[in-house]
């Protein structure tokens, strides 16, 4: 039951990743207020008790579902400039959150932090697993000499990031490729001059 | 009347405030998803038909209680270096988003912008009024040498409080007056070497 449980592929897997994705799909359309698990069930086509037994509420349900993006192989850019790659963390940032053909889901995940601790805690393991996936592009920029040696690469993708999410969803500005290029720029005139 | 309406100190005045209390009373205790008008109403001691007539619904009255900040008479910081000036800035923002006696307000501004167009809005006249109002930071330091001219104040406020809101809504890491005090240091610097 233990191999059942974890086998790619395997029945139990393929219905915890139905049952995820259609948690995905009830908080990109009803946001995390209006989720239930009821509607998650009917959606993946599971009986609702199977999904009781093992993720007990919506809140179990939208935390393990928002972890479902560290399981993915996304890599951090290597563009040949610090400058390039954090300009294409920081356009992806804009695509994810402002293109309307997908940006309900990661909005909706942000907002999810402010209503539920477990949703907040997923966030957290999230983020800090991209922070780690990004760290390479600043061990580049060392080597390149476009960084000072003991630069903190975790505070240089959060001093590129940052900026993109403050206009989302602080000072509710707009937000473009232009910005995140203007963001990019900066920070990497910043890191050069030893900021982090 | 209309002189009634604006008068300071005026019945209609005081009415005003006394329900735009209330309203952020009841987002600091219950959030934007459950703030009805009945209860701010009664909070206020104030009849409900007089809240539907001047605000219409719950959201009219979110959105202008998250105005009244700019009403208020806060100053920009001005220590005497552009440093000390962030680090006030970053510092009060973990004083008024970490401080449990203080923070229920605030948290629930920044989430009542996902929940509500018109609260969006009056964030976005909201920060639009702080960075006014910080602006003479820039232009202090300019003066002093610690900023070349044609530094966008407005960037440099941005980056200093980004990175205080990055990481307590989006990575969900910890928030401290050390915290504070790194990301202001990293922002002058970067300042210095003509990143904005």
């Amino acid at each position: 039951m233990a191999t059942e449980k974890t086998r790619p592929g395997g029945r139990t897997e393929r219905t915890r990743l139905a049952v995820l994705q259609a948690t995905l799909d009830e908080l990109a359309e009803r946001g995390y207020a209006a989720l239930t698990v009821e509607a998650v069930a009917e959606r993946a086509g599971i009986h609702k008790t199977t999904l009781y037994r093992r993720w007990r509420n919506a809140e179990g349900l939208v935390a393990e579902a928002l972890l479902l993006g560290t399981e993915q192989d996304w890599k951090a850019p290597d563009t040949g400039t610090l400058e390039g790659d954090l300009a294409s963390l920081t356009r992806e940032l804009v695509h994810w959150f402002t293109n309307p053909a997908v940006s309900a889901l990661p909005t909706a995940s942000v907002s999810a932090g402010f209503q539920s601790e477990q949703a907040a805690d997923a966030l957290r393991v999230f983020y800090a697993d991209r922070h780690e996936r990004c760290v390479d592009i600043v061990a580049r920029a060392v080597d390149r000499g476009e960084a000072p040696d003991g630069t903190d690469p975790v505070d240089v993708v959060r001093a590129a990031c940052a900026p993109i999410f403050y206009r989302l969803f602080v000072s509710r500005e707009p937000v473009t490729d232009a910005i995140a290029d203007a963001v990019a720029r900066s920070t990497a005139i910043a890191v050069k001059a030893g900021a982090y």
